[in-house]
């Protein structure tokens, strides 16, 4: 029987899954693929570490990835270092010396991804990267197998679960974010610097890496707008319920055909809407394509066995591959289309106003929005309070309109607070 | 550039999508594939006929499908004929001849899915079915590729069409089974003879070729226990409602180790199930594995361009394959594993019973279901009605322990109607 020789970088939670699932799942991959699949080297920083998330031969240890990635005795290489500076250049030794890869790494793959699919086309590997985004849900080989003959025209994704959780549990229980984040990271839920996870940066990865794969293009991921969810107030959940919507993390892609619309921001989501029933920690993606029309897949994305599972999935599909002789082309980016500018994009808007409890003020507010072709849907004045809320629901609009609008109300001196903005999915 | 020779067999509905979306997505196609994919032959019954769903060159037109099958320009066979008797010829002699094929028949899978993969194996091709089951949910490639380093537990789906589109109508409007199904005999959602749909014979199939795909085992598809949605009363649906639940067409599957547990039916599901919200005539699985834990995929499980799309991606993914020189194996039913009697599964039970209204008729049917070791949970009367309601929720109990309890309560002088019986899903 054949056997693929394997070579891990990186021995964290995931890299631990992996070797965990090969050894649990040998007799069955053998028997499936006909191959045997063996580690046979693990570079991590520190060999004599003693406590691991599984037990390994010392003997595959060893901190020489650079001597790793070239032996010929390795097929596959297994990038769970993570960041992208030791990784990428892991990833471009590994390709140049004619070695397959698997990664997890989306902020490699969002940033660089380009660079490293053209060095693995001109070395003839395959890269693949279904454990990038969310986790396990198989949503990569979903776009590019299940949907090879079908046109992605738009998606939906909540792709960070520490987001969705902080979000769900501010939803159920209309603590603040500061008080959940704070539990959530005594909970291992976020990490002790969170910023990539609540600022969207993490998002912004994984949704520059599916729209990348579902409209052909390479996306400039530092360019995609981006708000994150920690300016979410408890406030801002009671309307959304009132409205009947649920504030989730969303990441949001449209194919416009000159330009890509891609952002990042918690949005209004109508109840009745699958994603709104997304929760805690779990990752989803709607898509809407030309043939299938709307599909949803969902499920953990993140935690070292789901993830794992996806690494594991890729090495055994790469496996499968490599008996091939020739190898047919794959999906590349075809052209780079530029992001449609944020202020271009249309949506519908929940602006919540301070102002002060004085007469005329709501009419001022109006005439401004009209003024800059923002319509509103729905107006509701909460009283009882100084400052007095004024919520709005607008129709849809031009986000450049409604910033331009919002940069003169701010100014009115019967407003005592900034306008909180939160757009509405549709 | 290479130029793979298929075979249309039947031009309906899902063949004429096949064609449209070829010719729509030739040059993305080819750009992903590096191969041409052309359509060289097409089997139709009436080559004569004139109103087709898409315009053909008529010189494809044949009615001599084994000569189809056997001609040396033809690499792949797509049949779409349907029924199990002449599309299983077709499809063992274009496997004899040495095609790969691609076919969209669940019923032919089902029922003789262990021959039709047995003689692949001895020739040497490929059999993909991903429109088979959820129709363009890719389904089968998740299970297969997605999923392949984890071991499913258990599902649960959604996966016919219009008892679902049936049953939503039914909850929204509580109008009865009958006046439903003759709209939807009208809006061309339902056939005029609903039998297979309804009764669960569709439901069936597919689960069976799920179940024997994620537990690697044949099934004997016949032994499948499965009830039809036409027993299913308004009155039920407010019992559901009153309780925290939604009554779904379910298909669940569990793997006991020794025995695979596979039943059909109508169902209580949670509401706070994501399940329950798969509305209309939409289809999803709730697949629960050991890596990934709970995942799901949601979307059209019928349709012209839905089904033909995922007939199309098992095309290119099957051409993608024939560059290979060796052929891997195949994930095949590696044993044969018995079903378990439904008298052995367990579940909880909605039991609605239709009593004389007088004293002491609950203590004789909690005794009765007492005796058979079946636990009520919940109790509630509804007395101002001749026959008075009495309605149970049971704990879990074993199915033969609670049929038992229900034939001894039927003969009870008390009691007017025979018990209706709902499982709930857990």
């Amino acid at each position: 029987m054949r056997t693929i020789g394997v070579a891990l970088l990186g021995l964290g939670h995931v890299g631990g899954g992996v070797v965990k699932l090969l050894a649990e799942n040998a007799a069955a991959i053998e028997a499936r693929l006909g191959a045997r699949i063996e580690v046979r080297a693990i570079a991590v920083r520190d060999p004599g570490k003693g406590k691991r998330v599984v037990d390994v031969d010392k003997a595959l240890l060893t901190t020489d990835i650079d001597a790793v990635v070239r032996r010929p005795d390795i097929d596959l290489v297994c990038e769970l270092i993570g960041g992208t500076t030791e990784a990428k250049a892991a990833v471009l030794a590994a390709i140049a010396a004619g070695k397959h890869v698997v990664t997890a790494n989306k902020a490699l793959l969002a940033e660089h991804g380009a660079e490293v699919f053209a060095a693995a086309d001109a070395a003839g590997v395959d890269v693949y990267y279904e454990a990038a985004v969310c986790g396990g849900v198989p949503i990569i080989r979903v776009l590019r197998e299940g949907l090879a003959s079908d046109r992605v025209e738009q998606l939906w994704g909540i792709v960070n679960g520490t987001s969705n959780y902080i979000l769900s549990t501010m939803t159920e229980t209309r603590r603040a974010f500061g008080d959940i984040l704070k539990d959530a990271q005594q909970l291992g839920y976020a990490e002790a610097d969170p910023t990539l996870d609540v600022g969207g940066g993490d998002a912004r990865h994984k949704l520059a890496i599916l729209a990348s794969l579902c409209f052909g293009s390479a996306i400039d991921c530092d360019a995609i707008a981006m708000d994150g969810i920690d300016t979410v107030e408890p406030i801002d959940l009671d309307y959304a319920e009132k409205f009947g919507f649920v504030v989730k993390p969303l990441v949001i892609a449209r194919d416009h055909g000159a330009q890509i619309e891609a952002r990042v921001h918690p949005a209004f989501v109508p109840a009745n809407w699958l994603l709104a029933d997304v929760s805690g920690a779990k990752n989803a993606v709607y898509v809407q394509s030309y043939a299938l029309g709307p599909s949803l897949y969902y499920g953990a994305g993140a935690g070292m066995l789901p993830t794992a599972m996806a690494v594991v999935s890729d090495i055994i599909e790469i496996s499968r591959n490599m008996a091939m002789t020739t190898r047919p082309a794959r999906p590349r980016p075809r052209e780079a289309r530029p992001l449609m500018p944020l202020a271009d994009i249309r949506a519908r808007y929940y602006l919540r106003f301070g102002v002060h409890d004085q007469p005329g003020v709501l009419g001022q507010l109006a005439t401004v929005l009209g003024a800059h072709r923002v319509s509103i849907q729905t107006v509701v004045q909460d009283a009882d309070r100084e400052p007095v809320w004024v919520v709005v629901l607008t129709h849809e609009a031009r986000e450049g309109d409604v910033r331009a609008a919002l940069a003169e109300i701010d100014r009115l001196p019967a407003v005592r607070e900034r306008a909180r903005v939160i757009r509405i999915a549709s």
